[in-house]
C-alpha cells in the first residue's frame, strides 16, 4: 500500500521553542521522519514523503505547496483514479510526527477491511488513516476526528478506529517529549536522550535541557 | 480475575475546577468509576472497588486509608497470600478515571501471559495493570510507568505494555474532557454533554461550558 507521510521542513514543531532550538527542532523533525518512514518500511508498505519543498534523503518524494486538506486529497484523488475507482489496495496518510509510531501499531492500522480506517489524535485530531472508499475526502482542520466520522456517515461508508496510544501521540508541545523519552525506540528518541532528560517535582514529570 | 479499582470521593479531580464546580466533579467522578467498572464486568472479571472511605451504590468495596501505592500493595500481598504464592490467576488495577475505557481495550490488558502487563498513562503514568508474579509491588509517584519497568527489570520479571489510547487517557484536565466528550461511550460522556461541549477556534479544539 501507497503511505504518504506529509512533512513540512520550513521552520518544524515550533511549539517545541521552549525547549529546542531551531535548528534541533528541524533535526529532530528529520529524525521524527525517519522513524515513521523506517516503520512503514517494516511492515512492507510503501512510504512516499508528502512534502512542501524537496527535501534531500532516501526518500522517494511527492511535492505539493497546498495547504495539508487539498495536498492529501489531489493523492485521494489522483490514487483512485489510477485504480479506475477501484478501493481494494487502499492508500494511507500517516503523519510524521509520530515519533513512537512502530511496525506493530502501523499493522492495526492497515488491517480493518474498512472503507476508512483512522487513528485517532489526541484532541480531535486524525494522525493516520487508511481509505478503501473513492469518494472519501478529508479535512484536517480543528476536530477532524468528528469531521471525518460525519464525511464518512453522511458517504454511508463504514469507519473504524484504531485503538493506539502510539499512533494518537503526535509530538507537538514539550510534554509531549516525555512520552518519546519514555515510549520511544527510534531515533527521535536517540536524538532527544542528547539535548534533554526527564525530570520529576513533587511527582510531575516533565522534560529539560 | 479480581480487578482492583483505585478511587477516592473525596473532593476528586480538583484540576477540572476551571470547567466544573465541586458537585459537578464528584457526579462526573462517579460516572467514570461506573464506566470503568461496568467495562470491567463486560468482560467477565470481578471488579472491587479500592476506596479511601466506604461510598455508596452497587459496588463491591474494599476501603484502605493508605497513600495509593500501599493501599495497592496490601492488595497485591493479600492475593498472592491467598493463592499461596501462585501468579497463575493474576490480579489488576485499573484507575478509575479511564473514562474511555472499553471491554475491548480492557480485553487486550487482561490477555498476555506476562508476570506483569501494563497500559501506560500519559506522562509517564501507569493507568492499568495486571500482575501475575507475586514479588513484583507498584510505586505510583512521579514516572510510575518507567519505575514499574525498572522493578519488573530487577526482578528479573517479564513486563509486557498494552498499546491503547483509550487506556493511556486518564482524565485530569480540561482538555482531556475533549477526548470523552469525542470518543467516550458510556454515562461519563452523557453526564459531560449536558455540561460543557466542544469549540474550534482557529482550529483549535477545546471545551467550554
Amino acid at each position: 500500500m501507497k503511505v504518504y507521510v506529509p512533512f513540512s521542513p520550513e521552520d518544524p514543531k515550533t511549539r517545541l521553542s521552549p525547549v529546542l532550538t531551531a535548528s534541533e527542532r528541524a533535526a529532530f523533525g528529520r529524525a521524527m521522519l525517519e522513524d515513521v518512514v523506517g516503520a512503514v518500511e517494516a511492515v512492507g508498505h510503501d512510504p512516499r514523503v508528502l512534502a512542501t519543498e524537496p527535501i534531500a534523503g532516501p526518500f522517494e518524494t511527492v511535492v505539493s505547496t497546498a495547504p495539508l486538506s487539498d495536498a492529501v486529497n489531489d493523492v485521494l484523488t489522483e490514487h483512485f483514479d489510477g485504480t479506475g475507482g477501484d478501493g481494494s489496495e487502499g492508500v494511507a496518510v500517516v503523519m510524521a510526527d509520530l515519533a513512537l509510531a512502530t511496525p506493530e501499531a502501523l499493522e492495526r492500522l492497515f488491517e480493518p477491511d474498512a472503507d476508512v480506517t483512522v487513528a485517532p489524535g489526541r484532541r480531535g485530531g486524525t494522525n493516520a488513516l487508511v481509505v478503501r472508499a473513492p469518494e472519501f475526502r478529508v479535512d484536517y482542520h480543528g476536530a477532524s476526528f468528528r469531521d471525518h466520522r460525519d464525511i464518512a456517515e453522511r458517504a454511508g461508508l463504514e469507519m473504524k478506529t484504531v485503538d493506539s496510544f502510539r499512533l494518537a501521540t503526535d509530538i507537538d508541545e514539550p510534554a509531549d517529549l516525555i512520552e518519546v523519552l519514555l515510549h520511544g525506540r527510534g531515533r527521535s528518541r536517540e536524538y532527544l536522550t542528547d539535548v534533554v532528560e526527564l525530570t520529576e517535582r513533587e511527582g510531575d514529570v516533565d522534560v529539560v535541557r
